[in-house]
């Protein structure tokens, strides 16, 4: 079996392609990750997934545990089997949705204690706990568990989070169990500070991980101070290992990263806006719930191969919105997570072939526009 | 163009096995049609309802009408266009909707009055609108306005429903505009009464349809009843043309209502109890949302090639449905119109080959068994 292994194939300035090895296939970087939170990718068969070009999905540990239950995907010989998926799956710590469980956490220094959203059930979850519920999902990837420090936090704050964070991740490296072809990935924290996030880099490095990514953004805090953020901590992080950045983006914002030298990236935004019935576009995003697509015979997207804009017209897929019918999420999502892995082809293309920076141009100057050339409807960022 | 045409191929007992010819293709009866209510069969691509061995499905000129409107489907080519289904498309009068709007509707002999059910609005359906609304919505098959005699109706008030139905049914006749492989249905009514029954269908040969269904029937009668009551209305339908048995139902009465002479059916029942989890099979019924299936291995039906069945286990299912995925309602959705085709081709196949009555006595004994072989937990009938 083959070790979990990173190789970059292609760099054009800071941004990369390459090559992640594991024990479910490779994965081509830079990749974007559907969200699975409950063991499906939303409105999609896990064949249709596959077909947009997504290699790997993510799974939400805090809903597996819930529901059906780790240890009852375990009896059923892990989550790619249970859901039908037998690529990747990189699995959350489960962290990010429990401290969003406001007045139903408490976090102290052996972990967090929740209640659930589902039942109000008393949980606990905890590093070593957290790696337990990921191998019995068994997750190619696995992420320590954090504590997404909230924006805004005061350096004191963002450092004594990302310190506690730290100790955690070294505790969850000592719950991973090292088997060929998985992987566990440290998550560097520190809020919008340089100093706390390059002392986060260092500490993780020094545990050892298979991966590194880039927590606590996305978070309110806008894009240029999340890129800023990413340029003061990214060229710090190991070169030889995948950086993935969590919970981001929009389209603007792949495109952005990956320039920084980001390979992976996880989102729920193809999919929830999806079934809210905005599309992203290379030209800029549209809500197709807005009355004048209502007579629209165009396509949702001449440029995309997928059923939504191959086999209907706007005015249907307006219809179907309006009519809150699930063949308008179906659609919808499979367009989105479409466009975004083929957002991904294109910029490893581009970076392969050393022309990341005029296609980051012509992206720009198309995003402003619709699929008619007017200004979008919905702002792209 | 070929004429709309009606071919019978092969007979045992009453039962029939026939090729309706259309302008949109040929349909292999007996057939189920699918409902695609609003433009969509319910959480099911047009590709996938094909795939399921569909060849005509029903769209709800009541649900169209309203929104996005007929002139707007008109707009688009036809219903066909609008939602991608090159195949045949039968649409109902609007009439059983309509009638079905307690307190929100007028019945008179020109028509009926009727407040939308989605924002109040008035509108009007006469048998001449009913006919305008389905050539806007390019029917293949157009059924007659009709009134859905409500159960239980005295044999006078059964008998005055039936006879403005048939009413209806000539000034239908007269509004339908005649073209090459279109065709246009008449219904028969009388409620339970086998004298109005036979009257009706009387009236109608003499006006002269391309096919005639019968409705009114699968209103709370009770299988018993509405078998008797084919029993006194089938063998006095003409039998050179399609006969229709309207929003038909289970698998045991497709079946009992194939051996008396029936070749098309509609139902919301595959697609409706799909998204609530049930699920048909040769076994009978099954409740998939039962906690008996949480820890289930198998497919819900070995039998069955379905992506449901294929790709799944019935835990899984199970999970989907408990946690209110959108994918539990498109897999159960897909399992029961695939159920329900094989139903369908294999009593053509048993009429075919003359063994009608031996496939009906297999049906019986196994459909009061479930996938394990135990008693089912949803009573068949």
């Amino acid at each position: 079996m083959s070790p979990f292994g990173f190789t970059l194939t292609a760099t054009d300035g800071a941004a990369r392609v390459g090559r992640i090895t594991t024990v479910h296939g490779p994965i081509t970087t830079p990749a974007f990750m559907p969200v699975g939170t409950a063991g499906t990718v939303k409105a999609m068969l896990p064949a249709s997934v596959r077909d947009t070009g997504a290699e790997i999905i993510l799974g939400n540990t805090y809903h597996l545990m819930l529901r059906p239950g780790a240890e009852q995907v375990a009896a059923f010989g892990g989550l790619h089997q249970f859901m039908n998926w037998p690529g990747p799956i990189l699995t959350d710590s489960g962290g990010y949705q429990v401290m969003s469980l406001a007045g139903l956490r408490k976090i102290d220094e052996d972990g967090v204690t929740f209640r659930s959203h589902l039942d109000g059930s008393r949980h606990a979850l905890s590093p070593e706990r957290s790696i337990a519920i990921q191998h019995h999902l068994d997750a190619t990837i696995t992420m320590v568990l954090d504590e997404c420090t909230p924006f805004p936090a005061s350096h004191e704050e963002a450092g004594e989070s990302m310190r506690r964070s730290m100790r955690w991740a070294a505790r969850s490296k000592a719950a991973f169990a090292e088997r060929p072809g998985y992987g566990l990935f440290g998550i560097v924290q520190g809020g919008v500070y340089p100093d706390l996030r390059r002392e986060s880099v260092t500490r993780l490095a020094e545990i050892g991980f298979d991966g590194y990514a880039v927590g606590g953004l996305a978070v309110g805090e806008g894009q240029a101070v999340m890129l800023e953020t990413l340029d003061a901590t990214v060229p710090a992080m190991p070169a030889d290992r995948p950086r993935y950045l969590m919970g981001v983006g929009k389209p603007a914002d792949l495109v952005a990263a990956v320039a920084r030298g980001i390979d992976m990236f996880d989102c729920v935004l193809p999919t929830r806006s999806g079934r809210n019935g905005q599309a992203f576009t290379r030209r800029g995003a549209l809500n197709l719930r807005n009355s004048q697509h209502k007579t629209d015979a165009a396509p949702l997207d001449a440029d995309c191969a997928c059923p939504a804009c191959r086999d209907h017209s706007r005015a249907y897929l307006h219809h179907l919105i309006k009519a809150k019918e699930i063949l308008g999420a179906m659609l919808m999502t499979w367009h989105n997570l479409q466009y975004y892995q083929d957002l991904m082809r294109d910029l490893r293309a581009a970076t392969a072939a050393g022309r990341l920076e005029k296609y980051i141009d012509d992206f720009q100057r198309d995003q402003g526009l619709d699929g008619d050339g007017h200004r979008s409807d919905t702002a792209p960022n």
